[in-house]
C-alpha cells in the first residue's frame, strides 16, 4: 500500500542510514561527547551561518519543544502560541508538565500574527493584577505550522520586533524546518530565521532521520546546565552519537535541502493529482502537507488502498484528511495515487 | 585507542544494524503501532515466559524510570531504591522532576536487603504521622547493580515476598540485564525475574542496541493512557519503527543472550588481565563491570592508550575506575589491555 | 477613606471573630483532627442537605482551585473552563504548576455553556489523535462568576447532565457562593448546588471569614490520602481549629445566609447610587460585584475619596472598573459614595 | 485534660487576638499590601538588625520551606538537608512536589555538622560525572532541630563559611526560633543568625500566632516575582492582614522573646516534673521539646490524663514520647503532670 498518511513513514534518508553503518563500530564517548556530534554542530552552525550559535543535539519534536521552553522561561513565566500550535494542543500537555502555561492566542493559517501578539503584550502589562497572572515569557511559532503554512519574512520580521521590544525571546518549531526552507513559496532562508529568532530547531526525524533535533540558539544563550536539564527530563541519550552521526550526515554536502526540495517537488505532483481528480482543498499549502475534504464513503473506499490521515470532521457526511509527502515519497507513489483515486 | 570506558561505546550489533537498514524504506505508521514493535512485543513475552505480559519500548533508561515510576506511583507515594541506585543519584533528580521522592536505604555491594525493606516498611505502618509522610509506593532495584553485582535468587524472593506483603509493586531496574542473565554466577533467568517482578525493562542501549528498553508488566497493569504519560515526557518517538526493529532482532534466535554471554566471556577475560597485572579490585563483579583501584599517576598515564571511567577517589593518591566489557569488546582488545597495563 | 476595592477589605464578620476569642486557649489537636472542625462539618453537611458528604477545610480559594483540581484529575487530563474563568487567568498558572492544562472554552457573561461544553467533549472522543491531546477530566465554574452573574437552574442541570453523560465531574468555585445563593436573582439553592455538582467550595475569606474555604464532595468521592496531599503542598494549617471555629460560626444560626443577604441588599443600594449618578455600567450584576465604565480622568479624582478596582482598559480614555459590596459594607458608605460620586 | 501534645495547642496569645479584634473593621487593601504588613516587616528588620532586609509573610511552615526552597534553587539544584530535617522526612515531600530533591546528610543530634557538609560538597565537585547528578544549592537547617536541640555559635559559624566558600545560601528554618532564641543555653541571637544565614524565618504558629511565619532575606537576594510565586503555590492570602497585624503585635515591646521565655520556664519545670518522677529521657533538650521513654503500658494509662505524642517505637515494648511546652503553657500543667505522672 502506499502511504501519504504522514512525514515519519519511512526510516532514514539511504545516505543518514549509511553513515550510521559506517561508523558503526567506532569506539566512542557517551552522552553526546563523541567527534561526531561536534562535527554536526559544527556544521549546523555554518549552514546557519552563526559561527557563535550553541547547539543540543535532541531526540524528538515534543521533547525539544518541551526542554527548551521549560529551560528558558522563569518561573512565573508562561508560553505564548496560536491556539492551534502544536505545544497548544497536539503534545498532551508536555508544557504544563513542566509547570508552565501555555498563552493561546487566535491564528490566521495557523500562524500567529505581530499584531495581536503585541496587543496581547501590551494589554498585559497594563493590568494592575499582572503579578497574579502568568507572565508571557516567550512566543512560540511553529514554521512551516502545523497546517504547512509559512511565514513570510515581513511577518516574522514583525514578530521578532514585537519580541525584542519585549525582551522575550522568540522560538521556532521547525519539525519540518527543511520542507519550509524548500518551498517554493518560501521567503525565509536558514541565516534569516537565526538572525530573526532567539532560538528554534531544525528538524530532523519528519526531514531524514530515523530521530533527532537539533536546537540552535543563534547568539547564545542556552540555558545553563542544559545537559543535567535533559538527562533529568529523560532526555539524555547515553550514545549521542546516533544524532551526532546523523545530522553530520543530514548537513553534509547540502543533504538537509535536497532530500527536503525532494518532498516539495512530490507535493506540487500531489498537489497535481489532487486537482486533476477534483478533490476539494481545505488547505492549499506549500509545503508538504495538504489538506482536503473527501466524503466519508469515499474516504472509507479509499483506506484499503493508500494511506493518509484524519485531520477533523467537516460536517456530518465529511472528512478533513491529509496528505504528507516526504523525502521518502517516489514518483510512482503519485501514480499510483493518481490512478487509485 | 581501546575502550574499556562503558558499555555504550559502539553503535548497535551488527545483526540489529542489518535488520534496521533491512526495513528502513518499508512505509509504516508511527508512534509505536507498526509491526515490527507488535512483533518484537511478542517475541519479548515468549521469552519471558509471559504470554498476557503487557511490553513497552522507551528510548533511554533514565526516560524509562522516570515514566514507569512516575505513573505506578500514586500522588503521596514516593519509590523506595537504594542509597547506589541509578535513581538516587545519577539521574539528575529525575524522579523527584515528576514530584516523586526517592526514599533511600542502606546498601550492601549495591543490593537493597528484603529484611531492611521490610523493616522500613513495618516502621512506616507504625508511624501515627505518616499522613505526613511520604508513602513507600514501589521498592526499585537494580539486577545488575550500579556495582556490577547480582541479586541471588533467595535474595530476589525474598524482596518480592516483602513487596506482596505490603502490596507495593517490586521494579526491576534491566539496564544491563543481558550481562546479568548471561553471568557464570546469575541465579536468576528471564522467566524468573518475570515471576517475581511486577515490572521490569529489559535494557537494550548498553546491551546491543543504539537505543531503546523494553518495559515489561508481567501480569499486566500497565497504567491506562500510557501513550499519552509518555507523549507527555517527551518520550514518544513518531518513528517508533526504531524501537520495534531493534527488539525484534536482539529477540530473534537468541540474540540477546549471545551477545550478552559474549560480553561475559570478555569480562572473565578482563578479570585475568587485570589480576594477571596485579591491579587491585575495587570490587570484581560477576558482570561486565570491573571496578579496580589505580594510582592517580598510573590512571593519568594509562588514559592516553586505554578508556576507562572515572568512579570515585580514593584516599589523596588513587582512584577507583571501572572497566567495562560489552558486545562489542574483542579479543585484541583484552591482548592490547595487557600490553599497556 | 470608603473602599469597594473588593470583597476582603475587612476582618472577619464579628460572629465569627468572637468565636475564635471565645475557644482561644482550649488545648486542640491539629491538623484539623480538632472538635471544631468535626462540628463545623457536620453543620455544613446539613446545611447542604448531604448527610453523606466529605468536607475539608482549606485556607484560601486558589490553594483549594489548586488542591481539588490537581486530586481529581488523572494523569493524562486536564480541566475544562471559561477563558475568563479564575483559574484560566488570575491564579498565575497555579493549576499548569500542578501539570494539568485548563483546557480554555468560550464564555457568556462568565458562564460556560452546556452546549458548547457537550460540542467540545463530542469533539475531543470523536478525534483519532486524542491519546496526543489532553484529556478533558473536570470540568470547573465559578458561581458567581468572575463577573458577579449566576448560573439559571436549567443552565447548571444541562452542565451536570452534560457532565455526567460525559462522565466527568462538575467542580463549583463558589468563593462568593453566599452572594450568589442570597441574590435576589438566585435560583439555585445550596441544596441544588449539592445535588448538580460533585465537588465545589463554600467560600468564607470573601463572605465573612479571615480566611478559609469550604470543600464538599456531597456524594462522597474525595481523592484518598487527601490530607497528605494538602500537606505536600503547604496547605495543612497546624492550628486547623482557625478554619474550624471559623466554619462553625458562620454556618450556626444561618449567619453565612445573613451576612450574605446584607451584601446583596448593599449591592442593590450601590447599583441604585450607580444609576442615579448616570455612571455608565459595563455589567450590572444581581450578585455584589459591579461593573462600571468610568472616564479616565473622573476615575483619578475619585480614587482620592473611595477606593474600588480596576478591570479593563475601555479604549484610549476611559476603563472598566469594579465596585464590590460585602458584609461589611454599610448604608454609610453608600451615602458618603453618593455624595462624592 | 492538660496537654503537652504540641506547641499548636492553642489560638494565638492573647496580644495578638486582641490586636486582631481592634483592627478588624478597617478597610484596607489585599493580599500583603495593606500598613500592617509593612509595619511587621519594619519591626522584623529592627529586631533582625537589618534595616535592608526583604521580609514576607506566608502562613505555614512546610508552605515556607516549599515556597523558599524552589524559587532559590535553580533547575539543576537540590538542597542538602540532615537525614531528620523537617522536609526529609516530615512534610510529605513538598519539597519534593516542586522537582527538586533532597539530598540527605547523616546528623547528630538532629544538627548537620559543617565539616560533613563540607567533605560532601567537595567530592560533589570532584565528581567527574556531576552533570548527571542533582547539584547542591542550599543547605537548609532547623534551629531549633526537630529534636530540640541547637547549634552553637561556632557550629553555625562554621556551616556559615562553608556555604560562603562553596557560594550556596544558607537557610535556616525557625519553626520554633523564639524558643531557640530564649533557651538557657542559646548562643545565637536574632542578629547572629540574620549575619550567618542568608535565608531563615521566624515562626508565628508555633510561638504565638495562629498561623503565620516571617521569612528574612537579611541581606536582601528574594527571588523576583515572590508574590506571583506564593499566587502559583496557593500561598498567598487575599487577607495578608491577617499576618500583617500578627507579626506586628509579635514584635510590639518584644512580646515574641516574652512568651518565648515563657516557654521556655515551663519546659525547665517539665523537665524537672520528669525527672522527679524518673522518666527515662531520650532526648533532653535546651528548647521546648522533651523526648521520653515509656513503657506501652504506662504510655497508654497517661493518655487518659495527659496529651503527649508519638514519636518512635522503642524495642518491643517501650516507646519514645514526646512532651511539649508552649506559651500557652501554665504552672498549673506542670502540677497537674506531677499529680498523674
Amino acid at each position: 500500500m502506499i502511504s501519504f498518511a504522514s512525514d515519519y513513514i519511512a526510516g532514514a534518508h539511504p545516505q543518514v542510514l549509511k553513515r550510521l553503518v559506517q561508523t558503526n563500530l567506532e569506539p566512542l564517548p557517551g552522552y553526546g561527547e563523541d567527534p561526531w556530534c561536534v562535527s554536526a554542530k559544527d556544521k549546523i552552525r555554518a549552514a546557519c551561518g552563526c559561527p557563535q550559535a550553541q547547539v543540543e543535539l535532541l531526540t524528538g519534536g515534543t521533547q525539544t519543544n518541551q526542554i527548551v521552553i521549560s529551560t528558558l522561561l522563569r518561573e512565573h513565566e508562561g508560553v505564548v502560541a496560536a491556539k492551534t500550535g502544536h505545544i497548544s494542543g497536539h503534545e498532551a500537555g508536555a508544557i504544563e508538565y513542566t509547570g508552565h502555561k501555555v498563552l493561546e492566542l487566535p491564528q490566521r493559517d495557523g500562524k500567529l500574527e505581530a499584531e495581536e501578539v503585541d496587543r496581547y503584550l501590551r494589554s498585559f502589562y497594563a493590568d494592575e493584577n499582572r503579578e497574579h497572572m502568568v507572565f508571557p515569557g516567550m512566543v512560540y511559532i511553529s514554521h512551516p505550522t502545523e497546517y504547512g503554512t509559512l511565514y513570510g519574512k515581513r511577518e516574522l520580521e514583525a514578530l521578532s520586533q514585537v519580541c525584542r521590544t519585549h525582551e522575550i525571546p522568540l522560538y521556532l518549531d521547525g519539525a519540518r524546518l527543511g520542507y519550509g526552507l524548500m518551498s517554493r513559496a518560501a521567503e525565509l532562508t536558514l541565516e534569516d530565521i537565526a538572525a530573526l529568532c532567539d532560538v528554534f530547531y531544525i528538524g530532523g526525524t519528519k526531514v531524514g532521520a530515523l530521530c533527532g533535533e537539533a536546537v540552535v540558539f543563534p547568539r547564545g544563550g542556552r540555558p545553563a546546565h542544559f545537559t543535567n536539564a535533559m538527562k533529568k527530563r529523560g532526555a539524555l541519550l547515553a550514545k549521542g552519537r546516533l544524532l551526532g552521526v546523523q545530522f553530520d550526515a543530514l548537513f553534509t554536502d547540502g543533504l538537509y535541502f535536497q532530500l527536503s526540495r525532494h518532498a516539495i517537488d512530490m507535493a506540487e505532483g500531489l498537489k497535481a493529482v489532487l486537482h486533476e481528480k477534483g478533490v476539494e482543498f481545505y488547505l492549499e499549502s506549500p509545503t508538504n502537507q495538504q489538506f482536503v475534504i473527501l466524503d466519508d464513503r469515499k474516504a472509507e473506499a479509499l483506506k484499503s488502498q493508500v494511506a493518509f490521515s484524519f485531520w477533523e470532521k467537516y460536517g456530518p457526511d465529511r472528512t478533513v484528511v491529509r496528505f504528507c509527502t516526504s523525502w521518502s515519497t517516489t514518483a510512482e507513489d503519485l501514480e499510483l495515487l493518481r490512478s487509485v483515486l
